[in-house]
């Protein structure tokens, strides 16, 4: 078996990724338009980001809860701006039964089994969940409530691609309720440090915190927090928000508390989320030419042990030096593998790992038993060398902090070359086309936003929450502005 | 606030369980028909059983993936068999967009955006997961393929109740492809033994491991293999399945190997899987008119320290005592929870604590302090002793493991009790109206089988793998009998 290769990233960008998804075993396209498989190997990467954050969310004092994925179709008119925002372009279920074709045709929809009130498979939860709140909350002392769901949602999108938009995707979403607003407001916030904490030091994926506009604002949210990442072609994507809800859903599901006067009040509530979208992140941010770069603090396995070996005898041997260097790697916290199989050449084995992102390979032969060496090949730099086995699971371990160091540093080297100022919309027009984050004056107003887009396909990505105050000119309008904000063109 | 107390079984043992899971914070009704919210505490006990049953699951080679939530109507159709079992009564899409309504009335579902095929939200995954598989598998080389999902899945019951039977539930479904049928027929035993051995050794519930009648075999399956529990009320619920599909699934959607001599065969199927049920079962084997009993080895929550004190001083001065215990447990792998909350009497929280089945409960006052003791209560036996706090901690690790092992044995001993032989259909059909197993001669054909349901309720749960040969006579017909099967009414 020959290892195809992928097509280059400057070749074709978007196709390089389309490939590396399916070669490196991530994920499919199903039989269902727009739905997904995720494959084993993909999924053994969420599963590490589903831990890591749920550990995280946990330490926060969050829950882990369960809420209906069917809601009631009048559920989502209550809240005005999140119906326009989620209601339309979603799964609508209308009836309960199937029949027997009386034609003999397999089965039709039994028209007998129309549902009263049609239900729509969550989009997302807000409605759901503050219908159940509502009984929830009595007084301040049941506040605040800080729950979390793990769960599949679905909206009904036009064009897909793999992990950065499905029709379904998985994802968690964090809801909760508090009793003052700067509590709720305050909450938005830490959990956005969370995704921040996590995209950076776990995925390796330099983010940019910030504020939505209002344009970009989830529909319902008084306030949306982001991070912004930058992709390898310069584009821009949204890897997870958080948002402050004001009391829009408390108001919209009726859900008050008694204060500690006794006096009702409505409750503030967050919402925040990511999904299998971080998946497309982690692909577009470090992967190169020959598949995926993982980092090591996320990759399933972080050493790979490959034995070279024609015969059984060889494996023996080979085997008592490898074995006793995984379990003391293991003892250490490593996440290894030993690949044994044996049909499968070397060769094939390396070129598999390398697409799968293995952040480091070690192969030895009967040779290097011989010698006390072992070859230790990198995948973020894809250099090797002959080292002692003899302390080996020392320099592995700095070396997989290293490696983490490594690809952060390129990709925040990256954004950094690939973010400039631009304060003439003429030149704006130019430089937007070249990919990456331009800081720009804005005059704050939807109208000149949405001009931009228009014109150019640029977004405001966010408003950093650490920029330092400007005095400017709207690079459109000459309004005042305060302080620049990131355009790019987004996923 | 009053603690309420619970309906009693001997009371209205069906009331006792609706109320039990309601006020120990398990699970409520939702504004969806049928379909439950799981709360917190309900859903950290599903972790704990996720946990346990993923990591023996990756034990035995499997991996997580995951599928689309929507399945082409066609798909249902291609296995006949499992068609009529399960294509009837379920959740179909119909529509993927929704609009204003035009009378300004919230929305409506806008019939332009009616679906060309149906989707149906899976009521089980096997037709998906089939036509995938046959893109997944060549050669014998791919084989076996060992997948899991942990994930919701819908089927429209009509009469429901909480954890025991819902809409939507939350499972997990194996899925696995073999090139023998001996290797396929192994697996499902072998996940058999996966989950009686959870069941057992975590949940405490005692299992009879069976193989069912034709009549209750999964749709589409050649043998489904089961295990069977006995809930308090004498009736029988079915814990979990694993069916060996031989080639059904394989021949429907034509997923062929080549084998070593570069033939093309058929590839053999297993699928297995357990449901929220499980929360059912444990509540119902488990739990008394107080309210839930937890085993040790599931519970979120092992051991709980109920500081009792009045003012902040009291409180600190306990916490010297109680801070370097609660630390020591932890450090022994206990999962230990100290409640210092202060709007809550300690009878109240002692309700509380009680209701929701903590396995041991730690009280420890000022008096308790100077006198260097601490009050030690068991949840299973509700007794109570004051120990000296000196080396509690060995004591309170043995405590876990020997309340494990009593909940276990009581399970058990009732089981025993009420199981019993019966060889007249006469005394029968008295016997299976007072509960239990019932071990009973049976002809082997579904229609004494049905003529037996229809006239007592009663069903096989099942053939047991170990059972005694015996020759009898069907107690229904008279015909010739190899053995005793297993009657009960169930779940």
């Amino acid at each position: 078996m020959a290892y195809q290769k992928l097509t280059t990233r400057a070749e074709n960008y978007s196709q390089w990724y389309n490939e590396l998804v399916v070669k490196a075993d991530l994920a499919e396209q199903s039989a269902v338009r727009g739905c997904m498989v995720i494959k084993p190997y993909g999924y053994a990467i969420w599963e590490r980001i589903q831990q890591g954050l749920d550990a995280r969310f946990k330490e926060k004092g969050v829950q882990n809860a369960y809420f209906p994925m069917l809601i009631p179709k009048s559920f989502l008119s209550r809240e005005a701006e999140h119906v326009e925002g989620f209601a339309k372009e979603c799964a609508v279920v209308t009836h309960h039964r199937l029949k027997n074709d009386p034609e003999g045709k397999g089965v039709v929809v039994d028209p007998d089994a129309k549902l009263e009130e049609e239900l729509i498979i969550r989009p997302t939860s807000e409605t759901i969940i503050w219908s159940t709140y509502k009984g929830w909350i009595n007084s301040y002392r049941d506040l605040p409530i800080l729950c979390n769901q793990w769960c599949n949602v679905m909206r009904w999108e036009m064009r897909t691609r793999l992990f950065l938009r499905t029709a379904e995707f998985l994802w968690q979403e964090g809801h909760t309720a508090h009793a003052t607003k700067e509590e709720a407001e305050d909450f938005a916030r830490q959990m956005l440090d969370v995704y921040a904490d996590f995209a950076e030091n776990i995925m390796a994926i330099p983010v940019l915190k910030g504020v939505k506009s209002p344009n970009e604002r989830f529909a319902g949210a008084l306030n949306t927090y982001c991070i912004e990442a930058m992709m390898q072609d310069g584009k821009a994507l949204q890897a997870g928000t958080s948002h402050f809800l004001g009391q829009n859903f408390a108001k919209s599901f009726d859900v008050t508390f008694l204060n500690k006067e006794n006096k009702a009040e409505y409750v503030w509530a967050t919402s925040w989320g990511v999904s299998t979208r971080l998946m497309g992140a982690l692909i577009m941010t470090h992967s190169d030419d020959n598949g995926l770069v993982l980092p090591p603090h996320l990759a399933p396995i972080q050493v790979v042990i490959v034995p070279i070996f024609k015969k059984q005898e060889q494996l023996d041997e080979i085997l008592q030096k490898v074995n006793p260097l995984a379990d003391e790697l293991k003892r250490r916290g490593v996440r290894v593998k030993v690949d044994t199989a044996d049909n499968m050449t070397p060769g094939f084995k390396f070129a598999e790992y390398e697409m799968r992102g293995v952040p480091v390979r070690l192969a030895i032969g009967a040779r290097d038993v011989e010698a006390g060496t072992i070859e230790v090949a990198r995948r973020d730099t894809l250099t090797k060398e002959t080292l002692p086995i003899e302390g080996i699971e020392e320099h592995l371990v700095a070396l997989l902090e290293e490696i983490q160091a490594n690809i952060y540093k390129k990709a925040l080297d990256f954004r950094l070359q690939n973010t400039r100022k631009c304060d003439s919309y003429e030149e704006f027009k130019e430089e937007i086309k070249k990919g990456g984050f331009l800081l720009c004056h804005w005059d704050g107003t939807p109208e000149t936003e949405e001009r931009i887009k228009e014109e150019t396909k640029a977004t405001i990505r966010c408003i950093p929450l650490q920029r330092e105050p400007e005095q400017g000119k709207c690079m459109v309008t000459g309004k005042p502005s305060e302080g620049r904000v990131v355009f790019a063109i987004a996923y």
